[in-house]
């Protein structure tokens, strides 16, 4: 029985034990962009910092001007280094009622196909998934005293709410974190049985807008249509955002956008993607993107533009004829390729500007930037990792184009010119950012053991 | 000394008292629009069938399918028939944290140039109006042992939600409340010297609609382009009922609107209407309405459009990268001359529905309907009420355009086929629908000495 067989024994053996310390983790409210939850956060922070040091980790989790950024390292061993990033902070839970379950009391559930699921907010975004990375490290601890390779660990707590800190804290501390390769546990699968291996990142620009008018909420029928209304001007702002073949209309926007080369749109022909597949389980059916590109372009090798809030008035129950002081959106760009995402944050100020009447002011507040990003899958890593991924699902991993941002793996590239192997075993119906989320039970189970085998494929 | 100025000086003498009845009514949360305030509403329809019956009234607080309609007679004594017209419900008090003192507690405050006035939700609208009448029979009552004019006195606890019961009501009881004239103390004055009867007034359609896209709340960066976003569909069809001439684009909307006849005006411009003096006190100084149009035209003789209300996604705090699956707006037409509020909401859903993709759907919820009106100043009742008005300010009173919408003018006309004399003491700044709604302690002091010097002219 080789190392690696008895480290997924192990992992099988030990399977109860894990998916209570993955409960007790999933019950911290660690939601970062909510001021109110600041000490969850940094209890999410220290837990991990604990168990990590209990594995045998030099861990701790330290202080940043938002939540704090745990780092452990584990160097003993040779063979090529690895910096896994994973962040412990979740997004918000509203709309509430919508939960079947409190989402912070972590259960196993059993589908009505008989699929056993782990239903908590951050099961699959990202708590389960970067716990079993731990998991695998604990495994191999536990077996043969060491790991396979050099491993350090850094948690972020401010993933899903702009991520300001992380990049200073990066170049700070550049030296101890740098490694040969980066690992990330924060995607999903291609399907339920085909592992995938996210070779093409798209980056971010996320910004809010206040339109301010009156100094007052108004009485519509007093002073209707002579007074400004943030609400018309806001709906022009964000209308004007897409022209009617879908394409997004700032100036410049699509600059740095190359069409896909044939064999990669051949390629991604051969996965076997359909609109009903994708869009028929949301209870939708046409793609909304541009005009003349399929969804799966529109997903995977478009840039996007979403109005992801927007509010103004009275929204209550019943009727208030009012014209309100002000009105709000939080609008975010998915970006691909070379886009710069300081360019277009530029260049979507200038459309707010050109709609706000000399009488209003505009207020703009900054969520995120981040660029694109492409991984070598040529490299030898990324084919021994894919090896290690085909072993245990019994099916070979595929490389794919990603729709969500994950801003650090640009960073880890600029910053410390490291190149990621972006593994995860999310799947798409997880309801991650929704209410409901859940995580497979043997996504946790299976991705503990993709990593423990991960870690030994990169040994060699 | 007359019997009118006994009534008068009753009046100045009773002042404190008036006032603590007229606080004790601002105390009752009677917010029509919100289920939960149901009780609080019959509560003060009880307090005013209560208060009538004690001045002399024969009424009672009858049930409807909503909140109660309270209804007095006093049809002793001579001379033309009136029936009052009130509503004793208010409108919602949010954003209260922009209140300076519970709503619901009403207070005397002097403002900064010596102003004293009453702070409460409804001060202005409509309690403290509507008292005005009710203390001004009570002065006669205490006087005289009898009114001028045989009166009925209706209070409807439905104007600020749709007011969906009242037609029904009026007519089932159109022989118990027909009158020779209507009066009606739910308008404003000319500015806070010279006091006005409103002759012309604005219908309204008010509409609520919710797009409904996927079947749950989606991670943009998954779905992002490729499924509908309600927030966008929105957007679009709130910007969509603007051209860039700030005229309204829904097919017909104009029908029926001519243009105003010289003559009014001329009228108009004697008035020393100003955009600084209208918009300058709320913050504001470009008219946002049809361009070529000045602000009082705008207001007074034009229809308009504005959205009262709208929401979709995430609007806490920070960001959260979401495609909703819903999203709403309320929508209020302000309707003159001879538009028909049918037509216009049924090119409004026609409007919406046509901007509703394929896989999503629009749901639509109606809050109310009324034509525009206009009364004959030509009337002698006119004439006399507005002398009687002249006499108390020591300043002519003018006829004026309204602004706002009072749906029970047209169902008094059409049902009960009544004429109605406008006659109020609101002032710009009082903030109704707002927070910190105020009343001058001015306006409701020669508020009640006018009523009761128009009830004795129309006696006459």
């Amino acid at each position: 029985m080789s190392e690696l067989d008895k480290v997924l024994a192990h992992i099988d053996g030990d399977f109860e034990k894990a998916l209570e310390r993955l409960f007790a983790v999933l019950r911290l409210r660690s939601i970062s962009t909510d001021p109110a939850y600041a000490a969850e956060c940094k209890r999410n922070a220290e837990w991990h910092a604990e168990d990590l040091r209990g594995i045998g980790f030099e861990a701790d989790a330290r202080p940043t001007a938002g939540h704090p950024i745990v780092v452990g390292h584990h160097r003993k061993g040779s063979g090529p280094s690895a910096l896994f990033y994973g962040h412990y902070d979740v997004q918000p839970v509203d709309p509430l009622e919508l939960w079947e379950d409190d989402p912070f009391d972590p259960k196993i559930k059993t589908l009505a196909d008989g699929t056993k699921v782990i239903a908590a907010r951050g099961s699959a975004d990202d708590k389960g998934q970067l716990m079993a990375f731990v998991e695998a490290c604990r495994a191999w601890k536990a077996v043969t005293g060491s790991l396979p390779i050099p491993v350090t660990i850094l948690l972020e707590g401010e993933e899903e709410s702009g991520g300001a800190n992380l990049p200073g804290f990066l170049d700070a501390n550049a030296k101890e974190l740098k490694a040969d390769i980066g690992l990330i546990c924060d995607t999903n699968m291609w399907d339920p049985q085909t592992p995938a291996i996210v070779t093409m990142l798209r980056g971010l620009c996320g910004e809010e807008i206040t339109i301010h008018a009156a100094d007052r909420d108004l009485h519509s029928g007093f002073y209707g249509m002579a007074a400004a209304n943030p609400n018309r001007i806001l709906a022009k702002i964000l209308a004007d955002l897409y022209d009617d073949q879908g394409r997004i209309t700032l100036p410049g926007f699509y600059d740095g956008v190359p069409e896909l080369p044939e064999s990669l749109k051949k390629q991604w022909d051969t996965l076997g993607f359909t609109v009903e597949g994708f869009l028929g389980p949301i209870g939708l059916s046409v793609p909304a993107g541009e005009k003349g590109r399929s969804a799966l372009e529109q997903t995977w090798s478009r840039p996007t533009c979403e109005i992801n809030g927007m509010g103004g008035g009275y929204q209550g129950e019943g009727f208030k004829t009012v014209i309100p002081a002000k009105a709000s959106a939080k609008i975010s760009f998915r970006l691909v390729f070379d886009q710069d995402p300081h360019a277009i944050r530029k260049a979507f100020r200038e459309h707010v500007k050109a709609r706000v009447p000399a009488d209003c002011r505009v207020e703009f507040k900054e969520h995120g930037a981040g660029r694109a990003i492409r991984f070598p899958d040529t490299d030898p890593a990324f084919a021994k990792a894919r090896q290690a991924l085909s072993d245990e699902w019994g099916k070979p991993a595929v490389f794919i184009g990603g729709g969500g941002s994950i801003p650090v793996t640009h960073q880890l590239k600029t910053a410390l010119g490291m190149d990621v192997i972006l593994a995860g075993f999310g799947l798409d119906d997880d309801r991650i950012h929704s209410p409901n989320e859940k995580y497979n039970l043997e996504s946790f189970r299976k991705g503990i053991r993709s990593w423990a085998r991960i870690l030994e494929a990169l040994s060699r």
